[in-house]
């Protein structure tokens, strides 16, 4: 099969390019340095490649990305680096063959745990991203809530989602101060040996880090990519123009086979207007490789956020040169 | 089961006012006047009852929706409003048992149609969107090229997706004015008995259509919502609050299960700040019903586009007050 034979949309992974994400960042975070996050493509088969690559331990978003996990044989140390209160879900991951940490930040979420069985935890501490975390003064009452409730607490985890995208790379070091602050502060009072913390953006700017939970890098997207940092690119979806226009030309990739949080996809040669459901409008430049765009012509689509893209689709084709040489299911989707 | 049952994030329709929608809309545009849009619901159980309120004909937007149309019994007559180019989906398209028409805009999409065996087609008219359709003055000639080439025409579409969210019922009237000429120019052209056009934010305003595409009107979104349509939101994301902070909570309803290309979804009682992959972050109104709110507390979350949400979920659950009376696969999803 060739990536031109495709039917589209098509979600296409470049071989090359995965790799060298892959060899890069295991370079600079080998082993259980990194704990790679598969909410950032939801697929067991690249799993296992960054297994390959060094990397045994995992981060989730969901327990259904933690049950995947385990039942692909990959349970060596699953973070479930989320709040979850469901006590089926939480029996479930209590009873499934892997070693599972899940994330606290509540009296609530510590019972839930200690009522489901589980065993690990970390404490999730607020680093400035209004979203989940505890304060960083209530780390040590939790850790001690924690394990007065038989749980073991192996340190904490904080997620400076908000310093992501930062694209000026001083920038997100000199707000990462008070995240590192935070997380030498919550260390002391939590204890443990894991600090878990970071992403794709900051993964090289931690100092008390134990580990990172970067997940993009692997495959990465056109909003990270502003970031100069030294992956590339390995995700793109194809598409088939379909209509064509003398100021447009219209392909079969639309906003439902696109994360658009971060807006727009792009296309080479071309300005993308806007997304429909199943349609991508784009302007050719006058001067480029699509001027003189036909209808049946292959483009390449250059998704703005990677996670959401990945979650739309049920397979994911690994392609070498022209060559189709992989079709992985994306099957960590769903809850 | 309960609707606070449901694990969550859970989709989920609100019966009475998925009955009110549609008998409004069969009121209004009865029998073949609406050929209901199946790209909004992605779901043939929701189709079964649209046939059950006297649609028998549908919209589709993709070649699987077209399959999975005919698969459940629901083939009378389907209309594939998109140009496809790909030969084997367009075989599978011509040999389905099912009566299957399609758009085409071009001599490509025209080859393509009467290679495949395709019988029946709609000329696809540009009407003010930049996307598919040919330009009204070409409109005949490509009629004459289809029935040279042995297909059926059975008449025309076109659609004006720039003007369906134009908020003011006035200004999209003022506006309608170009696109129902332009139809009328093409009708005249091209000729056929079908003038196939509008959606849910123009049902009501079109003076040559013969039938009307609206889909988002069974189920709605805040999107629709602001236009003053006598239909009402019907399907919501159940979420669980998994962590609370003085000023914000968090539930599990992220940008994995909503449409976001309108923006954010709405929380009753609560100004929605923003959503990462699994969560969104609220802040409750301090008098409001969510004031108090906790982990573990359930949250309605009301999405911004209907046709995208519906897509990320396996399934829907119809609720009739606190009884989830009903589970229907989305079975149309994918490409």
């Amino acid at each position: 099969m060739k990536v031109h034979d495709l039917p589209t949309p098509a979600l296409v992974i470049d071989a090359d390019v995965l790799e060298a994400n892959l060899a890069t960042m295991a370079t600079a975070l080998p082993g259980r340095r990194l704990r790679p996050h598969v909410k950032a493509h939801k697929c067991t088969a690249l799993a296992r490649v960054q297994v390959r690559h060094g990397h045994p331990a995992f981060t989730c978003a969901t327990p259904r990305e933690v049950l995947g996990m385990a039942a692909a044989g990959l349970g060596d140390d699953l973070l479930l680096a989320n709040e979850v209160l469901d006590p089926g879900r939480l029996a479930a991951l209590a009873a499934v063959d892997a070693r599972v940490t899940v994330a606290v930040d509540s009296p609530a979420t510590v019972a839930a745990a200690a009522a489901a069985g589980l065993r690990e935890v970390l404490v999730d501490v607020n680093v400035g991203l209004p979203r989940c975390g505890c304060p960083v003064d209530d780390a040590g009452r939790l850790a001690d809530l924690a394990r007065s409730s038989g749980l073991e607490v192996r340190g904490l985890m904080g997620y400076e989602g908000h310093l992501m995208v930062v694209e000026d790379r001083d920038e997100r070091l000199r707000r990462l101060v008070g995240v590192t602050g935070a997380l030498a502060a919550a260390h002391d009072a939590v204890g443990g040996e894991v600090v878990s913390t970071g992403g794709t953006g900051t993964y090289d700017l931690h100092e008390v880090a134990t580990e990172i939970q970067a997940g993009s890098y692997a495959l990465m997207d056109t909003a990270y990519a502003r970031l100069g940092l030294p992956f590339a690119l390995a995700l793109s979806v194809w598409a088939t123009v379909v209509s064509v226009a003398p100021r447009w030309a219209v392909a079969d990739c639309g906003l439902k086979s696109l994360g658009m949080d971060h807006g727009n996809p792009s296309v080479d040669g071309a300005a993308v207007w806007f997304c429909s459901d199943e349609h991508v409008t784009f302007a050719p430049d006058p001067d480029g490789p699509l001027a003189g765009v036909r209808a049946g012509d292959r483009v390449r689509v250059w998704p703005a956020h990677v996670d959401p893209t990945m979650a739309m689709h049920e397979r994911v084709h690994v392609v070498d040169g022209e060559d189709v040489v992989d079709t992985w299911p994306v099957d960590l989707r769903g809850w």
